[in-house]
C-alpha cells in the first residue's frame, strides 16, 4: 500500500538536496536580476478562466487546469450535462504560464508603477500536459518583461540581465540566437503566403529541428499554404540559405534579398553593436512559439544541448488586451527546469554543517545549550541519536551535506569540550 | 473596464516593496530554521483529492479548491448531475494546508530520509473562505515539523526555532502557550464528558476568546456535552480557574485537582526547565483546533495582538494514515501573513540602489555600460528616461527605496564621470 503514495501524476516533490539547489539557483537568479533594475513581484497562482482563456496563452490554454466553482448546484451540473461545457462549472484556473498574469498585474497596477516597469516573476506554473522525461505537469518560470519601453534598451537590458544570470550559474558557452517577427512576415510574403496563413506557417517553420528543410517545405505545401508550381519558390532551398545566414549577410551585397525586411534587420545590427562582448547569432528561421510576439525575440542556445534554455521576444499588442490601451512590451525567459539541472552546487559561503551524536541519557537541556552556542557561532546544527551502526550514520550524514560532527555524552558541558571530526565532504 | 480588471476574489497580488518585505522575512525564517538543523522540502501544490478529503483536514476540506478532471465526457457530466456529486468531476485539490501534504511526502520518501526528519515547508495554501479583513484565500504557511522523535526533544527544538526565528525578525515581547490535548481530555472526563463527544466539546472551549466562560458553559449545556442539575460541575467557574491557572499550579498542593493529568503536567514542566530562558505559559484552556493533535499543543501570543501569530502540537497518529504505520510526529507553524505585517523592513546589507536619469540621446551601449560597471561594483541599477517634472521622479524613485541618483549626457563615458546625489532615504 505505501508504495502506492505518490504526488500527482507529472507533479514531483523535492527532497532536501534537490530542493537546497533549486532555492541556491533561484537566489542568484534574482539577485543578478535585483541587480540589473528589475524589481520582484507576485501574483495569485489562479487567474479568472476566462481571462486564461481569452486567447492570450495559445495552444497553452487548453493544457490549463480548471479549478471548480465552490457550492455548484444539482442544476449547475445538469446545465453543464446539458450543454456539454464542461468549462461553465469552472470560474478560475492555475496560470500556464506568467505573461497573461503579468499583462492582468500590469492592467490592475498601471496607477503604482513606473512608466517603464521591469518586472521579475520566479514562480511555478502548471500545465496538464502527457507526462515525459523532462516534461512536467508544475514546473517553475523564471521570466523578466520591461514594460512601457517601445526602444531597442528594452531588449539590450533584458539581453543584458540574462547573460550576467547564465554567467553567475556558471553556465559557460551559451549563445543568444536572435531575429525578429518582421523578417518572417518578410520571408513568408516572399513565398506569397497570404497573411492569414502566416501564423500557420510559422507553427511548421517552427519545427525545422525535427523535420528539417525537406519537411517543413512539405509540410507547407501539404496544408496549401505554399503553392505548387514552376512560379514558386524552392523552400527547402530557402531555408538551408536562411539557416546559413548571419551576421555578415549583407557585407559586400549590393541588392539585398528579397525576403530581407531590413528595418528589422538594422535593428538587429543595432542591438549587436550595444552588446560588442555578448555571443549573439542571427537565425532568420527562429520562431518561437508564442503568436503574441510582434518583434525581436530571442532564444538561449548551448552547444551541448539540443534545447533551448529559455527564450522571449517583444509583445506590443498583448498588454492592451486587459489594459484597452496599448503598452509596448518585451520579455525573457529562463527554462529554470533544464538550467537546474546543468548546475553544480557551489556552496561558497554556506555555514558549516555540524552534526551532534548524542547518547540517549544526555540531558535535553545540554543539546539545547549545544545547538544555541553553535549556532550563534555560525554553524548549521543536527542532533542525530547515537545509534549501533555509527558508521552507517556518519555516511548518511556525510550524503546529507554535512561537515563534522562531534559525540555528546552525558559528561559534556559545553561547546568547547566537543571533540570535532571531519566528515567525508 | 480597466478597473474591472483584478486578482480572483480574495487573493492579491504583490507589488514591488511587499514582495520585497515578504521575500525578506522568508529569508530571515529559512536561515534559522536551517541553522537549527531542520531541511527545506517542496511538494506540489495539488494532491489528489481523496487524499485531501480523507478526514485529516477537519474543517478546512471544505474548503478546499478542487481542480477539475481533464477530458471530461458528456457521460461524465451526466453523471455528476446524476449523483448531484460535483466533486466526482474533481481527480485533484489545492493543499489546505501543509500537514497533509507533509504525511503524503513522508509515505512516499521514507526510505530517502533521515531516522528524525526534521523538515522546512514554507509554500502557500488555498483555502475558498469568505474573504475578510487580514484573511485570503491564498496565504504563505511557514511550517517546520519534526518525524520520528517521540521524546520532549522534538517540542524543545521547535520551540527553540520558532523562538530564535521570532527572534532574528525582531518580535521582541512573544509568548508561547503551552498545553497537552491530555490535560483537556482529562479536564473534560472530569466534567463527565463521554469519549465521543469530546471533540465537539473542543470545538466548543476553542471559542473562549469570542464567547467566553459563561458562553462556553451556556454552548456545552446546549449540546448536551455536560449535563444540568446538582452533580454537575459550575463549568463557567471552572474555565475561569483553568484561565488562570500557571506554573505554580502544584506549589504547596497536597492533592492535584481533579481534572490535571499529572503525567502530561510533568511533561510540560520539564519542558520548561529545559527552556528556562523562554517565555511559556501555561494555559489548561488553549484547544488549537486540529483534530489530530495528541500531545502537546502550542500556541505564538503576542501582548498587543488579540490574535495567535502561530501555533503546533503533537499529531502522533496521523503519518501513520499515509505510511500504514505508526511514527510520532511533532510541527510548529507561523502564521506569516500576520507576522509580515509587523515588521519593519530592515535593509542592513542590502546593495547600495542608484537610478540612472539619462537624457534621449544617450546611446544605448553607454547606458549599459555604466550599468554593467555599477553593477559590479556591488550596486543595483535602474534607468529612467529624464522627464520634464525631474522633481516627481525623484520622489517616486525614493518612495521605490532607491539611495542615489545621477545624470547620464551624452558626454557622459564612464562611472567615473557621473556625480551621484543622495534621495531622501
Amino acid at each position: 500500500m505505501a508504495a502506492s503514495v505518490t504526488p500527482p501524476r507529472g507533479m514531483r516533490d523535492f527532497l532536501p538536496a534537490e530542493k537546497a539547489r533549486r532555492e541556491h539557483a533561484l537566489g542568484v537568479i534574482r539577485g543578478v536580476y535585483a541587480a540589473h533594475g528589475f524589481d520582484e513581484i507576485e501574483t495569485p497562482v489562479m487567474e479568472d478562466s476566462h481571462r486564461l482563456h481569452a486567447g492570450l496563452g495559445g495552444d497553452n490554454e487548453k493544457l490549463a487546469f480548471a479549478v471548480m466553482k465552490r457550492g455548484l448546484t444539482a442544476d449547475d451540473l445538469a446545465g453543464a450535462a446539458a450543454s456539454g461545457d464542461a468549462l461553465s462549472l469552472a470560474d478560475l484556473g492555475l496560470r500556464y504560464d506568467l505573461t497573461v498574469p503579468l499583462a492582468r498585474f500590469y492592467a490592475t497596477h498601471r496607477a503604482a508603477l513606473p512608466p517603464v516597469f521591469r518586472a521579475i516573476q520566479i514562480a511555478p506554473v502548471w500545465r496538464a500536459e502527457r507526462p515525459q522525461k523532462g516534461r512536467y505537469r508544475q514546473f517553475v518560470q523564471c521570466d523578466i518583461d520591461i514594460i512601457g519601453e517601445a526602444g531597442p534598451l528594452a531588449e539590450l537590458e533584458l539581453l543584458t540581465a540574462t547573460a550576467a544570470t547564465l554567467d553567475a550559474l556558471g553556465l559557460a558557452g551559451c549563445v543568444i540566437r536572435i531575429n525578429d517577427r518582421r523578417i518572417l512576415s518578410a520571408i513568408l510574403a516572399s513565398w506569397g503566403v497570404p497573411e492569414e496563413l502566416r501564423e500557420r506557417a510559422l507553427i511548421t517553420i517552427d519545427k525545422l529541428d525535427k523535420i528539417g528543410t525537406a519537411g517543413v517545405a512539405a509540410e507547407l505545401r501539404e496544408h496549401g499554404i505554399v503553392g505548387s508550381g514552376a512560379s514558386v519558390p524552392d523552400v527547402a532551398a530557402e531555408l538551408e540559405a536562411l539557416m546559413a545566414a548571419d551576421w555578415h549577410l549583407l557585407d559586400g551585397v549590393v541588392a539585398p534579398p528579397a525576403w530581407l525586411d531590413q528595418a528589422a534587420y538594422a535593428d538587429l545590427l543595432a542591438l549587436r553593436a550595444a552588446l560588442p562582448g555578448a555571443a549573439i547569432e542571427f537565425d532568420p528561421t527562429l520562431v518561437r512559439g508564442m503568436g503574441y510576439y510582434t518583434g525581436t525575440i530571442f532564444e538561449i542556445a548551448h552547444p551541448d544541448l539540443g534545447y533551448s534554455l529559455g527564450g522571449g521576444g517583444r509583445y506590443d499588442h498583448m498588454i492592451g488586451r486587459f489594459l484597452g490601451q496599448e503598452v509596448p512590451a518585451c520579455g525573457f525567459s529562463i527554462g529554470f527546469e533544464r538550467i537546474v539541472d546543468l548546475l553544480e552546487m557551489r556552496d561558497g559561503a554556506r555555514p558549516r554543517a555540524v552534526v551532534l551524536v548524542y547518547d540517549a541519557d544526555v540531558a535535553p537541556a545540554t543539546l539545547l545549550g549545544l545547538k544555541h552556542e553553535l549556532v550563534a557561532s555560525g554553524a548549521r546544527v543536527r542532533f542525530e541519536r547515537r545509534v549501533k551502526n555509527l558508521r552507517a550514520l556518519l555516511d548518511r550524514v556525510t550524503a546529507d551535506g554535512f561537515d563534522v560532527f562531534a559525540n555528546v555524552t552525558a559528561d559534556t558541558t559545553d561547546a568547547s569540550s566537543l571533540a570535532f571530526r571531519e566528515l567525508g565532504n
